[in-house]
């Protein structure tokens, strides 16, 4: 074993931060073992010193400005878990890195927004840039992409990628309840921020998909591509006619190289309610592959939560402690494509529409004569219940139709005078 | 990219390593972009160099002799794909890594019963020796366990591991056919063997979750401890059976670190239809961990095949161009502990039991009184048909009961009287 110990400084003592501490303190031995040599953590630095964390922290030096951290003597690996793009989260990130210094994240907003300029400093200075824990708790995704699935020109990743999300809509499916009682629910019991705006309106789907899109196809990191849609426009009612037709709602994140274009997007989609992707439920994500050499295996596993975010951190400090220094995203930084964005106005998919329209003789053969004049065929229509003279909801599914008339056809219907509201539209993800 | 070519030689060109050269010539400049330097074959061997391979061969220099790769000059790898644990498969990998030359393999059982001696003699050689090919086709475990959850303390691995008897278990419920029909089938398909005993006694499930207890709890592989039972016991009234009662029957490899003890198995197992292994059909592998900061992640996909075998040898190639040599089970060889098997007496599972039996009054008081006197109580009992005077079958399920307990009461039981054959058992696996 080699005797120099590999020595790591903790910024942000959070619950993944406390986490890791804990992960130190238990598995020291086995963590040592599989390391050839020993880790410590040899500093640490968090906001507010005096909070309760339920790990044993004295032990280390304690460091009141995290940057710092860049540049203090005697630190191989520098572990960011404050979060955030920008501030003191990217300053040492960007300055660790510069130094030469190792750094592992669990920061996904970082990685995508700033991933592929970190990528190159990291590699200018010869050091290791690992960020396992930004996407799907234990799910090990980016070593997977990067290293197990290296000799594999990939097409496809999409999953399950938010926890939140998918606790919020199986909650709503199985007590047929609004989004807004479920989203309260689970802010009681910590699965979801008091600010839920990044989980719900797809902005954490965004960053994960970004970052998984660039391991995958060698793109940089292109978050602001990613088209975002998140969950707050669905209704209990939206869910429950899902389900009848034998789909269940789940926020996806889905990206596509084709022929070279990239196309990222954040979507509820219905999904067959007895596939893969259907069987995961409340906190799990699962992520799918496609590649020229396999047939998509899957992964899947608690998405969040301290134990499984911080396995993920100490592993890549135990591979970075093993001298495994890979470019961030699997190849050079300055080999990474800029991503050419895909319009998927071309694409064909079948899709679910709920109309709310006054009921009355004629609607719907205004709406069939828009989708007739789109080129777009019905394949199921529901009317539930009659409520003559006021609104009512309408539940269509479409044979496979092309993106931009879907979208061009129900702006059309929106504004029928016996349109109470825009219609819903999602898409049927029955091929994946 | 450094600039110094990785060259690679390939010992064994039947479907997988046809599948290897396949993947060089397709994917060449991803997969040097990916190693960080050129890859190239340099070398190959085979027994019939006239054999059509579908792969353009002329380009490598042939060599006749596959051990003589362990020592020709002008490589830095040698890729081994004959198979067999001894002869020219042990040798060629043996004097290789004794040579200093990195191994990649994706042979079961040369590893299970000689991997400790061979990562032994690879460390002494600051050789690597990968073997992700050997385990689950394109499921990549092995760096999983090794790499991705070296932060934890792994306790239990579990899964299906042989795509041969999960394809003929699925078309048996499937058809409500027996195992001696689907086994012909499966041979013409190409799913099995001519000679199946590898597959359906087993054996290569055994060599595989040998491999995985030696990777999760850092032990030697320890092949002869594993105790294990194939499928060809199975009949299609178990099968149909079991799906009455809400299972399938699924041949589990099971392997249990309990304080320090191994228990390693193979087993048909009955697992709840609904759950993610009863979800797990046809050739797809499937395999759960548990650790202790993460709850059990799931990895499944195409258990074998000639491109989820290719991309996964291939993966180990790009890792030892680009500098990555861990140990071959994760942990330095000397620190691999000797398994300490467990015995299951004591293990308390719940049981699916069929009996034949003559159909005549008081069996079935006789058998309660066995089971009464092991302390195992009945949770339900099924006897479909009457045929007095002839043999019947009637099934049980247990509530929870020791093992020793369940096989001592059923080897009393295939000795009374009325008994026409002994009892088939198997555990009722709803706890994984």
């Amino acid at each position: 074993m080699a005797s120099a110990p590999f020595r790591v400084a903790i910024a942000g003592l959070g619950t993944v931060g406390a986490g890791v501490v804990d992960v130190f303190q238990r598995n020291a031995d086995l963590l040592n073992t599989r390391a050839g040599r020993p880790l410590e953590i040899v500093a640490v630095s968090a906001r507010d010193r005096s909070r309760k964390r339920g790990a044993h922290l004295s032990r280390y030096q304690w460091v009141d400005n995290p940057v710092s951290l860049a540049k203090m003597p005697g630190i191989d690996v520098v572990v960011e878990l404050m979060g955030g793009a920008e501030g003191a989260a990217y300053e040492l990130v960007e300055k660790s890195l510069s130094n030469g210094r190792h750094v592992v994240t669990a920061n996904k907003a970082l990685m995508a927004h700033h991933g592929y300029e970190l990528a190159g400093i990291a590699e200018n200075a010869h050091a290791g840039l690992m960020f396992e824990a930004a996407v799907a708790g234990c799910v090990p995704i980016i070593r997977v992409l990067r290293d197990s699935f290296a000799a594999n020109r990939m097409t496809a990743v999409y999953g399950i990628l938010n926890g939140t999300c998918n606790y919020i809509l199986t909650q709503m499916r199985e007590g047929n309840r609004g989004f807004d009682d479920v989203l309260k629910e689970a802010q009681g019991k910590g699965y979801a921020e008091a600010d839920p705006s990044f989980d719900v309106d797809g902005v954490d789907t965004g960053h994960k998909i970004a970052l998984l899109a660039a391991l995958a196809f060698g793109v940089r990191p292109d978050f602001k591509s990613v088209r975002a849609t998140g969950i707050r426009a669905i209704t209990a009612a939206d869910i429950r006619y899902a389900w009848e037709l034998g789909y269940k709602i789940k926020l996806l994140g889905i990206a596509h190289d084709s022929n070279g274009g990239i196309f990222q997007s954040v979507e509820p989609c219905l999904v067959p309610a007895a596939s893969p992707l259907g069987a995961i439920e409340d906190v799990y994500n699962a992520i799918f592959i496609a590649g020229d050499f396999f047939e998509t295996p899957l992964l899947s596993g608690r998405g969040a939560g301290a134990g499984p975010t911080a396995s993920a951190v100490v592993s890549d400090i135990i591979d970075l402690a093993r001298g495994h220094v890979v470019p961030a995203f699997g190849i050079p930084a300055q080999a990474l494509r800029q991503a050419m964005p895909l319009d998927p106005g071309p694409w064909r998919s079948r899709y679910y529409i709920r109309l709310t329209v006054t009921d009355k003789p004629g609607v719907i053969a205004d709406v069939s004569a828009i989708l007739r004049d789109h080129d777009i065929s019905i394949e199921s229509l529901l009317q539930r219940g009659r409520d003559p003279g006021h609104a009512v909801s309408v539940v269509m599914t479409t044979h496979e139709a092309r993106h931009a008339d879907v979208v061009a056809a129900c702006a059309l219907i929106g504004e029928l005078p016996s349109a109470a509201d825009r219609p819903s539209v999602m898409r049927i993800e029955d091929k994946l």
